[in-house]
């Protein structure tokens, strides 16, 4: 607890901009897309913020960071053209396992998207689940959730389930 | 109750391809093409067993069908080439939404993502939420879970919240 | 060419269904995802027709068919909900590549879209090309280009170069 | 003439990440995912420098940009995590066509992909082509090729016909 009491812990963010690619036929994002979004938001935040490109855990390590487990509730649609605010935090990092809480608002902070992801790292060959390392979890640690924002995310996500 | 011990119930099936375009550079289905996979099957379904097409509800009438919540546990991975047997079946039906459950099994029966969806049917322009039309309620009703595979199913979701 | 002119070489023939997923903003289909279209009709002809899977080729046997050249001309757009007629037939066979010309037409028979793509045969670890197995060699030439149809779709294509 | 040998007009330039979601079973990038990549570097383009964004032209003015002719040459693969420098320049401006040159380099500046894209402006409901606005036609115009790196790639196009 004291650590995620941490008053320098803050989420990670990012500009998203709603594509002509990630929209369908209704004129708003096609939802698999909003999750292509989720995948290279993550990417995104290993890479810049943990230091630890997929890159490197792909192709260099062999290893991989499947998604193992998602919720997510789509709040209201994105149009065309719209500059989304995407924020992951940490909820929960286990041994291997690493939950996060990423959300999507609008230009006018409203909530578009909200979810839950839990990624595991695993040595492809085996397929099998190995330890988070040492200071990629240190890093990890810096984003874990105890916002009072974090908190009304999670509640809700809570009262979602 | 009556109507969902019907014994002549049954889900919804699909035998679905993994191509190409689906995996991602670990050689596996890249998770946000399952999504859409979920997506095409509902359209399928849609159109195929419930005779309401989306075409019928997106350009003929103005409606659209957005999936309002998302859960989904990717057990194993499926790699390209494979075939998936994709199921729905019905676990709610209310005035306007519609909570399905969806799973793909591998070659050998075994899960490999197991799905539950909200859809809610709404009229377009005013993005408010629009009764489901009678005969496609009816239709819907018949894939209404009562099996012990999808309670076996909706016990493993339970599991997994 | 007496090969060519043989009367029973047929071009191959599959229906498309435009799906939502395939559409964008402005409700047609989004060109980017005819490609898509092409690479899944490729993989079928091959995997259907030719007897050399794109499992055989990738998995099995390291190798690849990457599309080195593309011309495509988008005629008219296609909407979502339609079946599209989908053709290749061969227009060039080399000790490694393949020409092949590809068209879909709407439900009326008139062109959506025409384009001609150069695949290699490659051994993928050396990223150099490999000879095009004989007896895939025979299978290929079953659908080389000799009947009117096909006359026509390349003096077309000629045209728009 | 004169104004194509304009000593300033340069070619619009970007940076493109490579990402997992672009990458296919083989590794590397799969090439319908390169055409999208074109087009959000057309939609980039049109925003940040004709400010003429799409959005505008879709949404706002029921106006529509298709490409209707596209050619590239896949020169060598790209792999996940690479940066590619991206080019755009104008080849031809008609009254309501464009035809632009497209190309993207690798980190060492070997050209990955080069392409040929032909775009016309037109009013979306009637399906007709409208002429380009003056103030966009003037800013199209500093993107005029007449550099001798924009004439070598005219001629390795030319030579690729």
């Amino acid at each position: 607890m004291a650590e995620t009491s941490d008053p320098k812990t803050v989420p990670y963010r990012k500009q998203l901009l709603v594509r002509f690619a990630d929209c369908d036929a209704a004129g708003i994002v096609f939802y698999p897309r909003y999750l292509e979004m989720f995948n290279s938001l993550v990417e995104d935040w290993y890479r810049d913020a943990l230091q630890f490109s997929f890159t490197e855990i792909v192709t260099t390590r062999g290893w991989g960071l499947p998604t193992v487990r998602l919720e997510v509730d789509f709040v209201a649609p994105s149009v065309f053209g719209e500059y989304l605010s995407a924020t992951i935090s940490v909820r929960e990092i286990g041994t291997s396992s690493l939950t996060l809480d990423i959300s999507f608002q609008g230009p006018d902070g409203s909530d578009r998207v909200r979810g839950k992801i839990v990624l595991v790292l695993i040595e492809r060959r085996k397929h099998k689940a190995i330890p988070i390392p040492h200071d990629v979890r240190r890093r990890i640690l810096k984003f874990k959730a105890a916002s009072p924002n974090s908190t009304r995310s999670a509640a809700l996500a809570k009262k979602s389930e």
